[in-house]
């Protein structure tokens, strides 16, 4: 992605925070054509900041026939994003937008059956803990998940290349950005509160 | 993407609600390398249900560095979205992410000068509209705006390939379609609500 070097992050916080808060995401390959499929992703963290991803998708998918292992592939996460009118700056200016992302390029390998009975247990403890009536892997039944697993292909992408971006005006004076978060406030729309609160976080008076 | 009937939507009031909601989404180019850069697209309608899109990028986005007329790119557009535990199904079955999408496939052309300008002309009316002091190009002054044209690479994306996805538990009865409905309404958070909303505008009592 673009990465200007004022908007580049290498908070490995910001990163898992993006990816676990934004976990439906693209991902995106090319086998002849640009293909992308929206899917639930994990991050595993191995040590030491040290992560890959996972996720599944239907052996339907036309991505599923496609992929090949070591492909490399795009994984697109859009964290918190919001428009920025330069109408808030003391100056003439073209209008924005304030966002935070990560990509990951990385190579694919396939889940064995065990590996993939892992993930999916794990993407289920993940989604369920916060239900009334939590519907774990390991409730669902031995033969009922070995029947869902044929129809799905596990995928696991250990990253080659990872870019966090952090977009929040930091390119302004402290007479804008202050403008900027004021006016933020001052709108309608929780993704507005959410990028003046993390300003403000960014740069303390 | 993967679309299954049931899920396929043909209703260009839909494609248009979920592009103008999600303006700033991913254009994903490939040219040796899978490339996916955030920007504001603007559908521009044509006439009958026939539009195309258009959007721009700064001239250092390595896309912009990258691409050329005529390439295939997916403008790819996530609407609303949100997780469909099973636990609240009568029966046993996996969780899923209920979605609305839009992916176009078109071929690229580069905008003149002339259509660049109109281009950030009509960008900066939407989304100034809404200002207290709304800042247009026209009050920027001509000099300005050519010095900020000259950074930018206006692209037209033609449609070739359109697909829109509404994935709102089609799949499920009565009884389980209800108590989707009635989890997501007791759930926090506005996009349970807004997709508990589209699916009782979907199946009627």
């Amino acid at each position: 992605m673009y990465l200007p070097k004022l908007f580049k992050s290498e908070d490995y916080l910001l990163l898992k925070e993006i990816i676990i808060e934004n976990s439906f995401s693209s991902l995106i390959t090319f086998n002849g054509r640009i293909r992308s499929t929206k899917a639930m992703f994990l991050l595993c963290e191995n040590n030491s900041n040290k992560f890959h991803l996972e996720t599944h998708l239907s052996r339907a998918n036309p991505i599923s026939k496609s992929i090949e292992k070591d492909d490399e592939v795009l994984c697109d996460f859009l964290g918190d994003h919001t428009y920025i009118s330069s109408s808030w700056y003391d100056h003439i200016n073209v209008s924005t937008w304030n966002y935070e992302a990560v990509q990951v390029y990385g190579g694919v390998t396939f889940m064995s059956d065990d590996e993939l009975y892992q993930h999916l247990s794990t993407l289920t403890q993940k989604y369920e803990a916060s239900q009334k009536c939590p519907l774990t892997v390991e409730k669902m039944g031995q033969a009922y998940i070995e029947k869902e697993m044929k129809g799905a292909l596990g995928i696991k992408i250990m990253p080659t290349e990872v870019a966090i971006k952090q977009k929040l005006s930091q390119n302004r004076d402290d007479n804008d950005y202050n403008n900027i978060i004021q006016n933020l406030e001052q709108s309608d729309g929780i993704m507005n509160q959410i990028i003046a609160h993390k300003m403000k976080a960014l740069r303390k008076p």
